[in-house]
């Protein structure tokens, strides 16, 4: 019966019509439970990549997947349900910073994540690396947690969402990943299933992002809001850069180590910045702090008083992992080979290029091209080297940490690609560019 | 390590970008052999859909389908070796009449058909109404049958083109059927692996047509004869009329009737008429007659004759058929019930609506909504009516041919809504419209 009822809903939507809300829910019912073919959904898919969706059918389409499986009920937690979700890059650590920041200061953060794919890392992935951490929670144990921790740092189970994990799969095999609708309605359907009172959006843009221009950034932070707005989980979104890599730590356990110094008050700064201004919009959103002077005295506090990086401890600890990496990140994976990569001339830094980066971790065996790969925790860089600096020839620029001398030079070559020395730098991209809510888009101005 | 092809060429597809010949070979081989996926293929027909393909990418295609399978080798028969392919319509039993007609003058007519799916019907339906007919033959049966009889009515055997059936049955499923390179790639493969030296194309336009604009038609015509050109195989296209039934009979069994009778110099006029344009071009290709009357006079001796009849009765023989329905009709299935049905008013025949009469097939079991329907050979109608015929209110318009009295009932509501009476009719679109060959289009003008 099914396979009859896909074939005109390809054919309308392939023609510029729309797809009704009941049909959806069907169609996503049918494919979750396999009775349409994912030849099927992978044509409209492609029919979706060049009609699109609007607004009402976005909505549906989250609707059909988040109901295609389980959702947390957190209701009874009593307090704001606050999450950050970035669209990735390299060296974006803020999520394992801000969820035991900001659940330290009362506000509950149900935190799921995803693994690196690509040039891209992923939360799970650096989480991973800390000995013994467990991120495959059940929602009865991530509600537990929540209750007694206020955070829970999980990976998408085969509870939630199974619908979208399905058609995740299909357009990654399938060429339709890059679709507005499509992933607005993924990420959707999956925070929605958290049972959030609100959603903090990063989105990234610059080369290293996965929408490379402001316009395309911009468009999903406004369908996001959309998205949220219909389905009252306020949505605010901050446009930040991704034309440079975001702190110094590039892989996996040395982004966790990073991570803790953030938490102790001695992150970079461009780390902080990022930090500070998505959690100030979480704060906001849950409604405990009245202006963004406020969150961040907050923020700060936490963070002096030891009061932050202790929550990390306690989150770690209830995961399963070994909290005594909190103070002593000599117990993280440690990769065998290290070597310094040197400037090759004097002048100024004119790029650090975050998809070389990546795909150096990739190289190194610390990030994944196809989603079985295994990644070794140990690897990855340390830059120290932003754009703008000036730089003596042999001055040291970064850090490279590998499993072997093969990777060392993997490791060397992606750098040698990556930071680019020349006589003058274009400027950087704002490293927070705009402000996102339904009133429109503002630029963002640091307080 | 295919679908890691195989993605890179979707995105490519999807962003405006072209497949080189060398990679549809790869990707349809691939295919064919299963480690392409459907999805994956499904997908990039949808981009196909949506982008085109150029004429190289198309001939690529078309030969990488037609390499997936067994080709026939007519080389050594020593004739030119011609075949007529329709778009499909209601009421077109013109390969019946075409391929003996042809071949009884001493051009070989290997001649691949299909069977009816939804409104249209297929030549192989009505064929196999005729008792023990058998369109099922091998490649080395076909050729023997060719080089006694030169002329084999046969089916697309597993043999031949695996990718372009795989290929066809997906797009049936997906939405992605309506796509002129795709259509004319489909088409190409099997009648280069027939052998051909030439191939005349009948492209049907009008309201039951698979394309019924003028326009599309045109575009298909146009895409085969380049096709045809790149591939050594010239190509001539007729664009006639499918704006009501060709013929008077509708169906399987009662079209083969008709063929006989056309066979015998008794068939309706536009059949003949369309019959001897699309043979006049055939035996132009061959290169047998100097111009278009000496083609007409040939085939007109030929069925004067009997000999174009007696070629019939020799294939449907030689094919297992029984040759006595070509002197006793009454020998093939014929329908328990059978109603006529008269004018409701006086006035004008408006329209014969060939997809409401090709529903009404469907409806009385004739005709297949699904691949794997089985057609009742016995059930059609007769439709005397033509658009532009005066009648009077209970004059006889139609025969309802039907296996029972729903079926009756059935087709009576068919043709009610089929044959529209009126008091003035539109003029009817020009039966043999245009003729397409490299050259260009021009207007068909009947000697």
């Amino acid at each position: 019966m099914i396979p009859i009822l896909a074939r005109p809903l390809i054919e309308r939507k392939r023609d510029g019509g729309r797809i009704g809300s009941g049909e959806w829910r069907q169609l996503m019912a049918a494919y979750a439970a396999g009775t349409v073919p994912d030849y099927q959904m992978a044509a409209l898919a492609m029919a979706i990549f060049f009609r699109g969706l609007d607004r009402e059918e976005t909505g549906a389409l989250t609707d059909a997947m988040l109901r295609s499986g389980a959702t947390l009920d957190l209701d009874h937690l009593g307090t704001p349900r606050l999450d950050k979700h970035s669209t990735g890059g390299v060296g974006d650590k803020v999520s394992l910073v801000l969820a035991p920041l900001i659940a330290s200061l009362g506000v509950a953060v149900p935190m799921m994540s995803g693994r690196g794919l690509g040039h891209t890392g992923g939360t799970l992935d650096k989480l991973e690396s800390i000995p013994g951490f467990r991120t495959g929670l059940s929602l009865a144990e991530a509600t537990r947690q929540l209750e007694t921790l206020g955070c829970a740092l999980i990976g998408q189970t085969g509870e939630i969402a199974p619908a979208d994990r399905k058609l995740y799969a299909l357009r990654d095999a399938t060429g339709t990943v890059e679709c507005i609708p499509l992933i607005a309605a993924s990420i959707m359907s999956k925070k929605l299933a958290e049972g959030l009172t609100g959603l903090v959006l990063d989105v990234k843009f610059g080369s290293g992002a996965f929408l490379p221009e402001k316009e395309r950034g911009l468009d999903l932070a406004r369908t996001m809001i959309e998205l949220g707005a219909d389905h009252g989980c306020p949505v605010i979104a901050l446009l930040t850069a991704m034309d440079r890599p975001l702190g110094r730590a590039c892989g996996n356990a040395v982004e966790v180590e990073e991570s803790i110094m953030a938490l102790r008050g001695e992150g970079p700064p461009d780390l902080m910045r990022v930090t500070y201004a998505l959690g100030a919009e979480m704060l906001l959103l849950a409604g405990v702090v009245k202006d963004r002077d406020e969150a961040r005295r907050r923020m700060e506090v936490a963070i002096s008083s030891g009061k932050a990086v202790e929550h990390f401890q306690r989150i770690i600890e209830a995961q399963g992992g070994d909290p005594r990496v909190v103070d002593d990140p000599g117990l993280l994976p440690e990769a065998p080979e290290c070597e310094v990569f040197a400037a090759p001339r004097g002048g100024v830094v004119a790029e650090v290029k975050p998809r070389a980066v990546g795909h150096g971790i990739i190289a190194l065996g610390g990030g994944r091209t196809k989603v079985d790969d295994v990644v070794d925790p140990a690897v990855g860089f340390v830059i120290m080297a932003r754009p703008g600096d000036v730089v003596k020839a042999g001055e040291p620029l970064a850090t490279i940490y590998a499993r072997d001398e093969a990777g060392v030079a993997a490791g060397r070559a992606a750098l040698a690609e990556a930071i680019v020395v020349a006589d003058e730098a274009p400027p950087p991209l704002p490293l927070i560019a705009n402000r996102i809510t339904e009133a429109g888009v503002e630029d963002y101005l640091e307080g």
